[in-house]
């Protein structure tokens, strides 16, 4: 089972690609950040849409996972997340691909034991699980959300579902 | 000068295409709404990023109008208003053709000469200009945004802008 988890963003575009096979921890196959300059936003947007179609067609993950968005800071920064958030979206709806959320807290709970660990921790619980964690924070944000993704998904089964 | 106007929506997106040759009144040349269907967010937004790359592709617009947005009702509101504003701004990022944004108020004072003219009136005045409308709000919203840019663009040309 691939899984590809997105963390979107108007400038950079977070990726993070990982394997699970069977009851062994996942590996880490690929992850980065697609940068989408500084420009205006027809052009940001175009760009991640045409590094997430190339990562969707280089790794050709069977479902993708990101993170829940419920409260933004005002009606703006949601407007403006929004926007790369509908461009990853419409990629996997393209690819024919299940989109999978999880709120932030899920996320950081899943993956270290606490709904409130900070970036570093995170990335430390990465580590410590694949061998490795990308050293960009929005590539290891990715990561996060592919594993607790993984691990819910284990869980799902296990339960019969 | 042909210009595309979209009123992005996730349910419904709106299109409408004019084209203004020197001094004439513009001519409406296509106009319809992309129906995003019910299903998941992804496959909704999937649905609206290939329909507006076909209208791209027929009609070859030079530019391309969108409403401004300032105020949303919420922050989950904005969120989803953005996921298909971004698909939006992401086709014609695409294409490499500019989106020149008007605030809501802008579109209808320029068109009707009343800020806050209903629907109906704004439909009833694209009847008057151009010999028609379309029937479809969200296409007739559309034109509207087509027509207020041209207005604004060809007052810019006459200050020598």
């Amino acid at each position: 089972m691939r899984v590809l988890g997105i963390d979107p963003g108007s400038t950079r575009t977070g990726f993070g690609v990982l394997d699970e096979d069977g009851g062994r921890e996942p590996t880490l196959v690929g992850a980065g950040v697609i940068q989408a300059g500084r420009g205006e936003m027809p052009a940001r947007l175009a760009r991640i849409l045409a590094g997430l179609e190339q990562v969707l067609q280089e790794f050709r993950p069977a479902e993708v996972a990101m993170e829940e968005v419920f409260h933004a800071r005002n009606a703006r920064s949601a407007l403006v997340l929004g926007q790369a958030r509908g461009v990853a979206l419409a990629a996997a709806g393209r690819a024919g691909l299940p989109v999978h959320e999880y709120a932030p807290s899920r996320i950081k709970q899943t993956v270290t034991g606490h709904g409130a660990a900070d970036k570093e921790s995170v990335r430390r619980v990465l580590e410590l699980c694949l061998g490795e964690a990308p050293a960009a924070p929005d590539a290891s944000d990715a990561v996060a959300i592919a594993l607790c993704h993984l691990r819910w998904r284990g869980a799902g089964k296990a339960r019969g579902e």
